[in-house]
């Protein structure tokens, strides 16, 4: 029997940005591999794109290959602050480096804002091309309930297919 | 290689519904293509059934055709109102339109009531029926924390595999 | 074509046990396989190992047996207590005995405590030992948010895959 597949999964959140503490650094909301121009913001000390970082940790995850944090985490200082699309570009790098295909990732965003529909051709695009194989973005609302419904962050949450060697 | 697999995603959550301002109508609760009568519903434009519709979004997350608001959202108005099971069916439909195979699907429905084990053949006859493909069902609560125990809602997690074209 | 394999999820949550009440039986921490002495623990009348029962879950997910309350629950009064260790090798066997091969589970332990990484790879290998495949641990926190941000409690996620008969 040839490999199986191996599946993974990841999950991300962050709060919204504190308007009046965080927003002087100028930097709009990252998400999905895009930015978004007059949207809340997302606070990390990356760039804190939930759904990249899911997809990161979700190919991790199928590949054992730990997670976003002893990957880039604090014994890593030259991965602090990179973009989620970057972390997103190196992880698949790492995947296949140590012998797996990549498959498929999935992506759905749950939370209030921003609307993700009229852009998730484009995100669905960023992110493919940062993984190097197709990853997948839908959304979700939570009915009002939750951190994501009371509006006090995003969170996203992935699936990745890979094989092994 | 002949095509892997594909892995997909998916979460919904609807809160119960308000006794007072929405018992009116008289329906019962529609969890896991199953109607659960005495027992208290959740609210929705839709029947809220978390669990078909999660189903339904870890297929269209898998198959990369968007998510349940893109394809019966307020663009579509002749979906508004329709049972969970039907837009899992028509789901189903466009995913195999775009030329996958449904593997299976798995959802899980985390929440304090109803119990579902009792009825848990029976919800995934319905679900199973409905996508054309096994859909198994499990339930889990979450030990008085979070949306869900705290009874404010129920939440439901799907993945979904299918293989492409 | 050969069989597609099947896709399982599966999610546990619990509570930190209360300092006072639940602290005179001088338990240690158990989650992914391993004690953790020092670190508060979880409450349940198992030994709330949420990523063992993550793990269980999302086998019996992906192979249609079911969940931890209809395999394990109050009507298999032997298994009260059980390690969660002794739970998922249990629910390895009944997924092969119902004709499944394991092909892999990945699981993700959401919370603020304990670090998980430090002894990622001995919780792998408690993990693989017990289910018998590839069990990845990787681990994330939710910024502050949520049940686990706020200290309540600890989550884990799992997703499973099984190639049936």
């Amino acid at each position: 029997m040839s490999a199986l597949p191996r599946t993974g999964i990841g999950i991300d959140v962050h709060a919204y940005a504190d308007a009046d503490t965080d927003a002087a650094d100028g930097r709009d909301l990252a998400l999905a591999g895009l930015t978004w121009p007059g949207e809340p913001r997302l606070a990390g000390h990356s760039d804190a794109d939930v759904a990249a970082h899911a997809a990161a940790d979700a190919l991790l995850s199928a590949a054992g290959l730990g997670d976003l944090g002893s990957n880039f985490g604090t014994s890593a200082p030259q991965w602090a602050g990179a973009p989620g699309t970057a972390l997103l570009a190196e992880t698949a790098r790492r995947v296949r480096a140590a012998g797996f295909t990549i498959g498929n990732v999935a992506v759905q965003v749950i939370g209030n804002r921003p609307r993700l529909g009229p852009r998730r051709a484009e995100a669905e695009a960023a992110l493919s091309a940062a993984a190097g194989a197709p990853v997948t973005v839908s959304a979700t609302t939570t009915d009002g309930l939750g951190l994501t419904g009371r509006g006090e962050g995003v969170a996203a949450i992935a699936t990745a297919l890979v094989v092994g060697p």
